[in-house]
Order: structure tokens, then sequence, then C-alpha cells
């Protein structure tokens, strides 16, 4: 019975559609010339047990017996590629041979200099960016950011319009008034930010500066399809696309900035990364910290300061994972199959699990849930655990369940959670 | 001829200091009991020779024939300990069974509590910080600090003294315009920054709210080797230690903030600590964006937004490090010795290298030197990069050479200067 067998999620993720794109023989790959180790695994009902023994990733030569990885539901810091932490982990003491670690580079050595290049030219790949728009790697996270766009975009006195379809839009809103004259022109907030509104029925003020969204609520589960066209003066559409950068293709000229936190699909924490169009830098209102103005981030690629390096380099391992993956394209597509079984399996539940988001404005990253009984919702995340299945507990502001499954997170990751889904339902349904 | 020989800084490292302080079975000694794989180095002259096939760390394990590691002399990014870079590679994968990477685990889940809170309390040990300190582990650099500081402690009218040594508190007196009424009471511009003034001379304000100093200049090498008492209004002394932070102790209540970026002797780039006086909290300005609000982060514990996890976790293996070092009187004596040996070679040459900085106020961590003929500088550096000493060119803005030692930086570092500064010496002088 899955409720009391456990496998490998190194072994697991080889069902996930990952397997199907080798990687260059230059790069990832380069492990697979050492020699493997199988786990000892416990055999499981599920259709991945065969799998199990297979083979095992390469870093277990290094793992000191501490033990097989969970699947991390997180919804950031959240699970990263195996492959990346494993290359990663490799090459930590001595990158390609320099004789140090990426983490004791200077900025403004070669080394690190191809490092931050090659990642701005896979992340303009991956996301077609126009070359028009400057891709800026910072500090702070998105909350810095939602005092750094007014900053550097408006007047103190300009309008702006904010669509809030969760507590993130309703932070950069609330952070934005000290620097601009906001407006919420919808909120979701009175149905409990389960909905996404019409954009015709929006009120726009022809006078706004720019309009403002968060393209996917990481605590809320609500995700925009498509994007709404700013009828304000500058035509600008801003948006905070913190949990679902880079978990499918998105038009960037469609936009004025773009905005995310590294550490949902991309990379660590303690990396932010901005994309925005070259025409809106250089006009930060004077008290803005040189810090958070874009001017000089910009003119100096990203370097006026030591920037969080590290971590730019996981991002850039991550982009050339996603680009080796297929790009885009083949991430969304699986992404899409782990979000529909996993929705699935909620709305067939004849209501033992149910989801408060509107079907047509589900996110593909974080899926949000109950339980019928909401007195079992600590017994299922405590059992889950078990299972080696972690952080599923909802967000504190909500309560119940979230599973968030961004990019990193195999296929085999959403099998043995909806497994252990009906397993649990069977015996408390 | 140590000119035309290189060895393993592996090896070199084994005859430093460091040697003298065994860790913990707990802790870094975790790797003594896997294989060890010894190097094929080549012969030199130099004392240290003999320890070179003595042993080597367990990390060439997995270093896939990578080579060597190089003495890094870079200003920061720096040179971290061996055995720190040893313990992160080997527990990067899964940390302490977790079954997950630190990269990968939620900035709330217990795992990474344990780790912020750790190196938070051993920070407190090493400095022995008094409880009514609190300290932020925070993003964005020194640089975001020059604002946060008046921003925090001041109101726009408020006059503040700026004690200048060095191209960072210029920078620092700079930003701080934006946000008070700084005055500079003292410059060492016109004298290339090469001098602190007597404090019985300096001209304090005593209406200005705070006292700022650069605690080490890291491009221009000169240090306060004790600190001057504020005359103003509120006895508050601010102290940016980036570039000397952990490398001797400091007796922590005689300044209201003492803030570091921890690229240079405490961790990656990407985090800075803040050791802030608690009654300075909460009376930040109102345009102040709220990330650089000491008050949400003291309220939060730096849990407010996600921190650079994977950063601080860095910190906490170095403050650890240092606490088995036997703490910061024994890594202050190895960094003494490092020093008066750098020194001393280059007032030993007969001004064939020269220091432009007054003796008495030296720098223990960068050391600024020149040659005598200067159009040698750039062999100087190439030659240098030969024998693996690695980032030993002057900053830009000042040119000539110079050496960073600082905490990590093993005394076999130094020694292999030394040395060849001696044979570079006697080739061209």
């Amino acid at each position: 019975m899955a409720a009391t067998t456990s496998s490998s999620p190194h072994s697991l993720f080889l069902q996930s559609p990952n397997r199907n794109h080798p990687f260059k023989a230059n790069n990832f790959s380069s492990f697979t010339n050492l020699k493997i180790k199988t786990f000892s695994t416990r055999r499981t009902p599920m259709s991945i047990t065969c799998a199990s023994t297979a083979a095992a990733p390469i870093h277990t030569q290094i793992q000191n017996q501490e033990g097989d990885r969970v699947f991390n539901f997180a919804a950031g810091p959240a699970t990263l590629p195996e492959k990346v932490l494993a290359k990663a982990q490799s090459e930590l003491y001595n990158w390609h041979g320099s004789g140090m670690s990426v983490m004791e580079m200077s900025h403004r050595g070669k080394e690190f200099k191809s490092i931050i290049e090659k990642a701005e030219s896979d992340l303009r790949t991956l996301l077609n960016i126009p070359q028009e728009y400057s891709v800026l790697f910072l500090q702070g996270g998105a909350t810095t950011q939602f005092a750094a766009i007014p900053l550097n975009v408006c007047r103190p006195e300009d309008p702006v319009d904010f669509l809030v379809t969760g507590s993130w839009g309703d932070k950069a809103y609330k952070e934005a008034q000290k620097y601009c004259n906001p407006k919420v022109i919808w909120s979701g907030k009175t149905e409990k930010y389960t909905k996404i509104p019409s954009f015709e029925d929006l009120k726009q003020n022809p006078d706004a500066k720019f309009l403002h969204i968060c393209a996917n609520e990481t605590i809320h589960g609500v995700e925009f399809k498509n994007y709404p066209t700013p009828n304000n003066a500058t035509g600008l559409l801003i948006a905070d696309m913190s949990s679902n950068f880079c978990s499918k293709p998105v038009d960037v000229s469609k936009f004025g900035i773009i905005y995310a936190g590294a550490q949902k699909n991309v990379g660590p924490s303690g990396v932010t990364i901005v994309i925005v169009r070259k025409d809106l830098i250089g006009n930060a209102q004077e008290s803005t910290p040189l810090m958070l103005d874009y001017k000089i981030h910009d003119e100096n690629n990203s370097l006026y300061n030591t920037p969080p390096c590290y971590c730019i380099y996981m991002c850039g391992l991550v982009f050339d994972y996603l680009l080796e993956l297929g790009g885009l394209e083949e991430v969304e597509k699986m992404n899409r199959k782990k979000a529909d079984l996993l929705y699935n399996a909620i709305d067939g539940s004849n209501g033992f699990y149910s989801c408060p988001v509107e079907k047509s404005v589900r996110s593909l990253m974080n899926v949000p849930f109950t339980l019928e009984k909401s007195e079992l919702e600590a017994e299922f995340v405590k059992e889950a655990a078990k299972e080696q299945m972690v952080q599923l507990k909802g967000h504190r502001s909500v309560g119940g369940i979230r599973a968030s499954i961004y990019n990193a997170m195999p296929l085999a990751g959403v099998e043995k959670l909806v497994a252990f889904m009906k397993d649990f339902q069977a015996k408390h349904g």
C-alpha cells in the first residue's frame, strides 16, 4: 500500500519528461562517465517501481550515506533540478580548473564575467528577450522592486493602476503608496483571491503611468493565462513574475518591466531578475537609493557593486538546463501535465479535496486545496512527510494544503502525491 | 628557483596556523575518515615542500582532476577556507540527511531556522555582541546601507559627521546627502588616502546625529587601529567594517551600528550583516523602502522576506570555523603574522617595492604597494599568476599592486608571495 512504502526520488526522477532530453556531452552529462551506484529501495505498487533500481545519479558517490532526497513542495526557496545540484556540487571547490570556487571569484575577473554573460545570454534565449530590454541581476527580492519600480518610473504625483489578485499584488500596491499615487482598480480580496476579472470590465485610469499585475499569486494559486492591455497614457504593463518565471513562454514585448525573485523556478534565493525596457531607465526620483536605481546597474551590467555571484551562477546552470530540456515550450508541457494530474485528482475526489480557485485561472505552479474534513489537514501533512513529501502545509494566512510544483518538481513527485492523496482518502473518506 | 616551480596550496595550507586548531569530531573533521589521495607536486625550495605529499584534502575525491587551487589575493569576493568549501561541497546536495540542498529549503522550515539561528549565535560569540544589539542578515551590500543608515537614524535636516579615509567612506558620504545633512569633517583625499588623523584634532559637530567611519578602506589599505570617541549629541559611532569584519576582536558596545558585506572575510557575496543597537530601530523616515527599514527585519529575525539563505549558510560555516580556530584573538594573530611578513618584505626591498600608507594605519587585510619601476607592475602580476598567485592587480582607481590577505588566506600564500617578490626583485632589481 502506497502509504506504507517509500521509494527514491532519485530514481523516480528518471521517469520524468526530463529523461527525454539528454544533456550535451560537454555539459551535465559529463557526470555519466562516473561509476554508478544503485539504491536499495523497497518495492512500491506504483508504476515507477521498476525504474527505481535502474540507475542512480552519480552524486550518490559523495552523499556520505546521508540518505535520499525528498519531494519538496515548498513555495520557495524550492526544489532545484537534481542534475543542476550535482553539477554545482562537482565544481563547487574548483570551478573549471580555475583553482577557486565561484564563491571566491572576483566579480570583475574573466571567470565570473563569463558566468554572468552566459547566464544573461541563455535567459535572453529562453524568453526571447528583445534587444531594447536590459536584463539586471539585483538583490532584495520582489519586495525591493515594489519600491524600485515607482521610484524609477514615476513622479510622486503620478497615478498608477493595480490589479490585485492576491497578497503579493496587494503588498506591491501598499509599498507604491510611498512613491506615487496608486489605485486598486480591481481586487479579488472579497472573494478570497480566487478569481481574475474579465479585462473588458476593468476601469483603467487613462492617466495612469502603468498597470501592475502579479502574474502568479504564490499563496492563492491564481495565475494569469493571458494579460490585460493597458489603455493608460504610456501603455505600460508591469508584472511580478516571481513564482511563474521561466515556467512557460512569455511575450516580453508586451511588458515594460518583468521582475522575479529567483527562488521559485530558476535558482536559490538572493538574486532578483529585472527585465526592463531601456527607455524606462534613467529617470529615477532624486530620493532613490543608488542601489534601487536601474541606471547604475544597467550602465555597469549588474556589476556596479558586488552582485550575488554564486546565486547568479546557480541561475545560469538552471537556464542552461532549461534550454537543454528544449526551452520553455517543453517546460510548459511538463508543468501542464503535472498540474492537470493534481487538479484532476482534487476535482475527482467527490469533494474530499477541493481547490477554491476558479478553474480558468488555476496556477500551474502553486496548487492550494483544502480537505472537506479540515481537521484531517494536519494529519495529511504529517503522513505525507513520512512518505518523503514535505512542505505541503498551506500558507499561514490561508491554511489548508499547498503543493508547489515548479519546473524542478519531477512528474514522479506529483504522481506520488496523487497516489498518496487517493490512499489517504481511502483511509479517511 | 621559486619563480620556476609550483606547489599545491592544498598542502601549503597544512603549514598554516590553522593546523594547530583541530576540528571537532562532529564537524569539519568528519571528512578525515574518507580515503585520502595525494598530489603529484613538483619540488620547491620553500620549507613547505615536505608537507606537500603528506596529505591532501578529501575533496580531491570529487575534483575530477580539475587541478589544484590557486592563491587568490582578490579584494572580494575573496578566498574562503578550504575546509569550509570542502564541507559545503560534501553537503550541497543533501544537507544533514534532510533530503534537500540548503538552496532548496523553505526559509521558514525548521532546517533553515536552525542554520540561521546557529549563524547568529556563533557570530554573537565571536564578537561578544551585547544583547541590546540586533544582528540582521540583509541584502544589497554596504552600498545599500549607505542609504539605509541615514534613513533609519536621521531626519532629513539632521547634521552628520563623516571621517573620510578612502573611497568607501566617500561613497557613504555622497549617498547620505540624499537623506540627511552630512559633512566631511576630515578627508585624506589630498594625501591620496594614506593617513588617519589624530582624533583630538577632529572638529566634530556637537549636533551631529552620528559620526561615520570606514574601519578598513579596501582600495587604499588604511585601517583604524582604534576608534574616535564621538562627542556629538547622541554619542553615536557608525562603522562600515566590510573588509575587516571578524578579522580581529572589536568592542561592539562602542558602536551604534556596525555593517559589513560578507564577501571579504566571512562568506560569499550576497549577504550583508548589520549589527545595530536596538534603540536605533523603529524610527525610519516615511519614504524608507520597506526592505531598508531595520524594524521589519528585526521584528522578523531577518525572515520578513526570503533571505539569501545559501549565503547565510556559508557565513555560518565560516563563523563555526573561526570559533574552532580559537576565536578572533587567534585570527588576529594569524592576520598580523601574515601582514608583518608582507610589509617587512616591502619595507626591506630598498625601495624596489613601496607601500604608500603611513605605517601606523596600514591594513592587515589589504596591502597596496607599487614598484619603483612602475613599468614592471604588469609583468609582476603576470608572472605571479603563472605561479598560481592571482588577482594581485591594484584597484583600477589607484593602480599598482594590491594583495588582499583576509582571514582565509593561508600563511603559506603570503610566504609564497614574499618568496616570489624577492625572486622578482633579484631578476629585475
